[in-house]
């Protein structure tokens, strides 16, 4: 244990996803001894990305306006969406370069173990999306584990009651991966190899 | 690429120790989407622990005041002084509970290829500390690795010159440990400090 504030820091460090205590003291230290570590600016940056940041009311996407840059940009196809599990993901299939279309972020993926259901998603906000016919494709693009097939599978059953084609990433995604870890070439080719689903 | 303000706090995050542009994105992302944590207080400790955080006057450990807490602690014992690397090892070795001395906090290890040399650590300080004749042993715990053993030798044959018993930490198997597994260095010192058991 540590006096006080240091503690303090080191507790709060060990909160963040996958850092535990061991790392949470080297960083804690590195903020300490550091000179040229600009701890007051890594605060500020903190406090304003909490202030700043909002999600996209269309798609869902981080944003620091009402709609994220995607949404409004003009030169973006409207009439294909690409269905996320999380906002990493955008970011993962924009460097990809190969989809000009719009995005729809989940916001996770179906999993009873963890009790998020078909509700705990934003699916109701797609399905408002699709109710005009501006939209011809849906693309789902959720992680090519359990919890991602199994979103995709929903999805698509529900999908394919409306007039809209719906496809699925191809394989060619290292299976049991996640999406945000996948090389731009693999995501590429999956975009170029997505297959229509169901009946 | 995120847009501004969250693009700069993976860039703030991806300059902390042990943390990359991946790991970073992730933690980024766990500030913007968990309601429960608490972005605010991580932000306060932050500036806090710069503003608060000293390094005690007389050892070099990290301290809220000009003094740390064992070196302003009168039931520890002054004759006796344990050199190490780091603040971090001060604490590793008060969890032991075997060592009731105070201790000398070096600032590093002597690393010709990272350019640091004794005039970079505490060690005049240590001499200064050691002018009166209060300590009778200073007992070297520098990493067992090739920075910190040429640290314990620079310091030993300092050291030597002086009335003071100078004592190094024991190599070793590590307890609980699996000898098969050991390396061949460590095995072999485990042999060099081999001693008589029984009676």
């Amino acid at each position: 244990m540590y006096e006080g504030i240091v503690q303090e820091l080191i507790d709060e460090l060990g909160h963040l996803p996958g850092i535990g205590p061991k790392s949470a003291q080297r960083i804690a230290f590195h903020i300490l001894q550091t000179q040229t570590f600009d701890v007051t600016r890594l605060a500020n940056v903190l406090l304003e990305v909490r202030e700043k940041v909002r999600f996209c009311s269309i798609c869902g996407n981080v944003s620091e306006q009402q709609t994220c840059t995607i949404c409004r940009d003009p030169r973006r196809d409207p009439s294909l969406i690409c269905v996320v599990e999380e906002a990493k993901d955008v970011v993962a299939i924009e460097r990809t370069r190969e989809f000009r279309g719009l995005y729809h972020v989940l916001g996770g993926a179906i999993s009873p173990i963890d009790g998020i259901g078909p509700d705990d998603l934003s699916i109701r906000q797609l399905m408002q999306r699709l109710a005009d016919s501006t939209v011809h494709e849906v693309i789902i693009a959720t992680d090519p584990n359990l919890e991602g097939e199994a979103t995709a599978t929903y999805l698509s059953r529900l999908l394919n009651t409306l007039e809209i084609r719906v496809t699925r990433l191809a394989s060619g995604l290292p299976v049991g991966g996640d999406l945000e870890y996948a090389d731009e070439v693999t995501l590429g080719r999956a975009f170029e190899g997505r297959r229509v689903v169901g009946a």
